[in-house]
């Protein structure tokens, strides 16, 4: 079994590498949901339905989230009103959002809920939620001020500078019944490429992920999604260096040593191998920019084999 | 100023005939929000959205609910989920619901967000829930079962038999501010062609309304929804019948006795005009089923000059 921390957009690409060269049903997926929020009183897993659309063939490619072939027309009533429409929710999408806060309102848990999407989406893997508890990301902004996740990431556009971020209830927080089982069993724990402080950082902050992880680091493979100094899309560069991180696979490295044993980063870095070794990280030097399925495969199966 | 209590379709029909006789302005409409339902965790007033939708043309005429030109991307994805889909929410008229829910969870009156939705679509006259205390229509049925409104009347499409009405919520509830100084002011109040017991029935079910419409009977003009023993749609007549009044335009008349000084009936049921009268309520004759926008305006003028 491989398991793999995914966060969206870039885990959902790496995902689609990783069934090339991995059966379906030996891919166990823990889906970060400190993004999480509620808009018009619907609950939105952001990155539950990026990876499941995207493994379901259905995402729009266009922008890396949402349904392909989608229509805007409940977002146009909204407008008319003067609604908040910055998260933009299309009308196929909205189905997945109104199904699963009535699931949860009779009092589904969440990892019920998302393998029922799963299901019906016939994606192959299992994806669960990294937590049946509520963890919530909140980024504290220069001024002062406190903002959920998808304020910070979506209305504000992630062009403004972050002091601390912090993820509510994860120290509370279990992780999803089978979690701990599937890292025990795993041949192998993937980090996706995903930004390491927003977005497998959420999943790190639940404590017996973490303490799990670190138990097992010698089977975790975390990839970097800073190539060449830069995030290949979101603030993740940013985020590492407002944080006092160097915004590199240097400072990716330094946020993962604790809980991977290996870090694969792209050519574009070789240079910083070296550095990444200094800090008892094994760097493994490939093509990770994934502009091509050709090429998110071949990653996965580097990924898988070192 | 001409107040009209108002239920759903009859009622909208209606509307739109009356608009063609009395200034916009002038027009001052009390919905039953007795229907009001929460699907998906979105709060649905169905007769407020109705009466908006059909005010501003826009209503879809082959149902006289929903928008027209409206699509049903949202509902086939909860279908694939295998949610439940029996509710029909399109997509134009689920922005709607998300707006709604958006502002009342910001802590916005039912009413004031009624007359942001109502604003919108520019309909000209004014629209307020009969009170922004929440009351809730149940069905007691034969087999001993309660039901919202929404699952008797959508789900079970009403055929199924009841034992008895019950309006949660209305014997505390206070009518939302305005209504009470607008029957004062009113020079004709109008109980539209709506089901007597449980679109008017609800509005009614609030003390301090039926206070008001008792000491302002003289001025109160009801219309049967019942023609020649027949609801024109809906279940008006089966209603009747289950509680133990007559199906016609006599048993309207009993049911609204107390409340209305005059009852507007259909030509076919001009034989139980004197049977009417009898009850204290003054029948009027004339041609009540609004085929055409003429006939609803007709009707609207008998309405206002009888």
């Amino acid at each position: 079994m491989i398991v793999v921390l995914a966060g969206g957009t870039g885990a959902a690409k790496f995902l689609c590498g990783l069934v090339q060269v991995v059966n379906r049903e030996d891919i166990y997926v823990v889906g970060n949901t400190g993004d999480d929020a509620v808009f018009f009183g619907l609950h939105i897993s952001p990155d539950l339905d990026t990876i499941c659309y995207t493994l379901a063939g259905e995402v729009n490619s266009a922008t890396g989230w949402g349904l392909a072939n989608e229509t805007w027309h409940a977002m146009d009533t909204v407008a008319r009103y003067g609604g908040d429409t910055w998260f933009h929710l299309g009308d196929r999408d909205l189905g997945t959002h109104l199904y699963r806060t009535a699931r949860l309102r009779e009092g589904a848990q969440l990892s019920a809920v998302t393998e029922e999407i799963a299901e019906a989406w016939q994606i192959g893997v299992d994806l669960v939620p990294m937590s049946d508890y509520p963890v919530r990301t909140y980024l504290e902004l220069l001024d002062g001020t406190e903002v959920p996740f998808q304020d910070y990431f979506v209305k504000l556009r992630h062009s403004v500078p972050v002091e601390s971020v912090t993820f509510r209830g994860a120290s509370q927080a279990q992780p999803t019944n089978g979690i701990l089982e599937a890292f025990s069993a795993a041949e192998r724990i993937i980090l996706a490429p995903s930004n390491p402080i927003v977005s497998i950082g959420p999943i790190l902050a639940i404590p017996a992920v973490r303490n799990a992880l670190e138990k097992y680091r010698d089977k975790v493979r975390a990839i970097s999604p800073i190539v060449a100094g830069a995030a290949l899309k979101g603030p993740a560069d940013r985020l590492l260096r407002e944080l006092g991180h160097e915004a590199s696979v240097v400072g990716v490295a330094g946020l993962l040593a604790d809980v991977a044993d290996t870090l694969v980063i792209d050519e574009q870095d070789a240079a910083l191998a070296k550095s990444v070794s200094g800090l008892d990280v094994k760097p493994v030097v490939t093509n990770t920019v994934m502009s091509t399925p050709e090429l998110a495969k071949k990653l996965a199966s580097v990924v898988i084999d070192c």
